[in-house]
């Protein structure tokens, strides 16, 4: 039957099979794992928000990709929304912290890996659902919560084989530094920060000309600006450039100490001062960062310290900082794994004859108990070949035959899938040789 | 800082935080390995279908539960909803199944623990958000296969730790026969059905009372009908009655085909002929069951053969059987297990001195290296006495302090936080020293 747009998901969501949610589920655990040995703790919160916890959150384009719930029963007439699916994960996370502050541990270190819901419109790897996978620390305001934060999202690209990855670090006070120290004038500030962000994807010209037309920069300042951000020693260009100022200071010290914590634990040409980055979200107010992988458009993980955010998300006045794994963006970066094809059992279980099927199913009862994946033929025929197919097709290694003549031996027969080769085994002893040949190498 | 109204979760949804959602996940984590032992196989749909998908599937009252998302962008502005938060798992699995027919293993023995929301009036144990955990198999009209739900859902049951339960069994063919035997109209049938079904919740007589008013029955077959089925040899006497028709003869084979299946398996005082169970949904076919458990009212899982739905679903014409565990119902009886107390990390390592700090994390890193759940202390105080404090609350079993005293030696302290005995460690033995304290006994 082939799929018609009457059974599809509806637009820019998605079924997960069987292999495909395993494969998620893996990385998801791997990274569970990884943020619990960091004594992460996990928080759950429900799909929906009263819609006022959420409007008024993530500016005028933000809102309008909330999805919103219609009021119900004699409301539904008034066409209006009560609630909302959440959007992200750290609304919730600021209504949580606000409500539970006193049951939990401070400072409160929390992971969530949950879908959110967008109503953007769906495109190449752009969802209407998609899942968010956030750790934050919330009530900490030192530089080692920023550390601790980078080096578990570190850990996490690391546990899941991401194959190669930097992180790109800076801080919002070397960015308003640098606009000090070259003399942006300050009510330029702001709209200069942003066309700088596009120097990943603008030639440093095209750059320089938006920094002149639309936002009224000097020629002179964009160019001498551009020329110290992509020369190739650019780094040390600017920390020079920093040092004369109080901002630049302390954006500088910021840098080295979350570089300084991280020495020896990241390998140094995983992680650099990247004077350019700015992160569009305006919400931050310290250290910065991206991460980014070859051949990857944008970044697979990003966050930085934004110490008023929480306050201004509902919650209370608290410092915090965190980051978040682009998870949608780093499952094709895995590998497939050896579990690729997904075998959904391990020993498949005949049933020759009707008489013989509460046997079958005591047989299989035991390998199961065993911990081995066992599956019984539930198909109607009762020929051999037809259930020896079924059992290949399950991905089964061995297969159990239990017929008329092996009931009068009192035993079964055990094919190896693999090799063909048939072994009688004792009824009584099939349990424990099926839980032995399955049993994993170690 | 007290739970406000405003930080609540919207009406009838929770939050989880970690010890609570610990010990879901655990549950959950067990079902599916039980799920998976069976070679059923996950299936994640979206949290939201379009709403011609849901409407029209679950009555009239289900269909006024159903949560429904505005339009967005221009359109919002209509009043009307074009998606809406799935109601349960059945209707997506009928989808899929259409969608995928082909992609999919025959028969398809799925599962699915997820969420579902239904706008129900929230009340105690009433949620309107609430993981459903299903497991059906499609496109097989096998005994066979209703045996195997049965027998997966009990192996759940079983390995989640429910103290007692027992499945009660029956079949809609026992239920028609048992109308033919009493000779009631065919019309009255379905409400004397529905009627019947209030046994476990009415007295015999209020029973009747309902029977003969609200369903028109005759008094003296109200009064036969609930003589048999109330009394202690209950069982035997309907199986009798059953004996002089097809549909009865019919039902009581596929009653004792299940028996004999599950014989050996399922321990006989766990499973019975319950010829008064009706279930309310008349979608079932063949086979239906309930799982009940002392203390608990209602049913704790249930199912059964529906052969008709996935078409009635919009999905091909399949036979289909399937099961339910009342997830939200199981919960409250599980022991909370050992790990109650839900001790954040296992080592607690100190920051003495800001200078000190990069060592303390790359000790924390060497110390989860070795899959041990490692914190740094991330306060602002550098006194022992407050970073102490803090390791014991986080459940810590070990604390290395790492002071001026330790770095002049190369040495750190380990503290045993429950015997407070303290240890020097040389600082390079530290890591091998904590996993071999923290590993599992054996």
């Amino acid at each position: 039957m082939s799929s018609t747009k009457q059974f599809e998901p509806a637009s820019g969501t998605r079924d997960f099979l069987a292999p495909e949610y395993e494969k998620r589920e893996r990385a998801f655990a791997t990274i569970r794992e990884v943020f619990a040995r960091y004594g992460f703790q996990p928080l759950q919160t429900p799909a929906f928000e009263r819609l006022d916890v959420l409007t008024g959150k993530y500016g005028d384009e933000g809102d309008k990709l909330i999805f919103k719930i219609l009021r119900r029963g004699d409301r539904e007439a008034t066409g209006e929304a009560d609630l909302a699916l959440r959007y992200d994960l750290t609304v919730p996370l600021a209504r949580a912290a606000a409500a539970y502050g006193s049951r939990l541990p401070a400072p409160y270190k929390r992971y969530a890996i949950a879908p959110v819901w967008r109503a953007d419109r769906p495109g190449k790897g752009r969802f209407r659902e998609f899942v968010q996978c956030d750790l934050d620390i919330v009530g900490s305001s030192s530089p080692l919560s920023d550390a601790e934060i980078v080096l578990a999202l570190h850990d996490a690209l690391d546990s899941l084989g991401v194959p190669d990855f930097r992180f790109l670090l800076n801080s919002r006070h070397v960015l308003f530094g640098l606009l000090e120290a070259y003399d942006v004038p300050a009510d330029l500030g702001p709209g200069v920060l942003i066309t700088l962000d596009k120097l990943d994807k603008l030639t440093p010209e095209a750059v320089i000309g938006e920094l002149v037309s639309n936002r009224g920069l000097a020629h002179d300042v964009a160019r001498g600006l551009l020329d110290d951000l992509t020369a190739p020693d650019a780094a040390d260009r600017i920390r020079e450039k920093l040092k004369a100022g109080q901002t630049g200071r302390t954006g500088l010290a910021e840098v080295d100490h979350l570089l300084a914590l991280t020495e020896g634990t990241i390998p140094s040409d995983r992680i650099g001062f990247t004077p350019n980055l700015v992160r569009g979200l305006d919400y931050y107010t310290g250290v910065i960062f991206e991460v980014v992988a070859p051949g990857v458009p944008g970044s697979i993980a990003s966050g930085g310290r934004y110490d008023g955010l929480i306050k201004r998300l509902g919650g209370k006045d608290s410092p915090a900082c965190g980051g978040s794994l682009g998870i949608e963006r780093i499952l094709p970066l895995l590998g497939e794994g050896e579990e690729a094809t997904c075998a959904q059992i391990d020993v498949a279980v005949t049933v020759m004859d009707e008489d013989l099927a509460p046997d079958s199913f005591r047989l299989a009862a035991g390998i199961r108990r065993a911990g081995v994946r066992t599956g019984v033929y539930l198909g109607a025929s009762r020929k051999l070949a037809s259930q020896m197919k079924w059992a290949s097709t399950q991905g089964a290694r061995f297969c159990v035959i239990h017929g008329a003549a092996e009931r009068a031996k009192d035993v079964v027969t055990v094919r190896d899938m693999t090799t063909g080769e048939q072994t009688e085994v004792p009824f009584r002893d099939a349990t424990a040789e099926l839980a032995r040949r399955c049993a994993p190498a170690t």
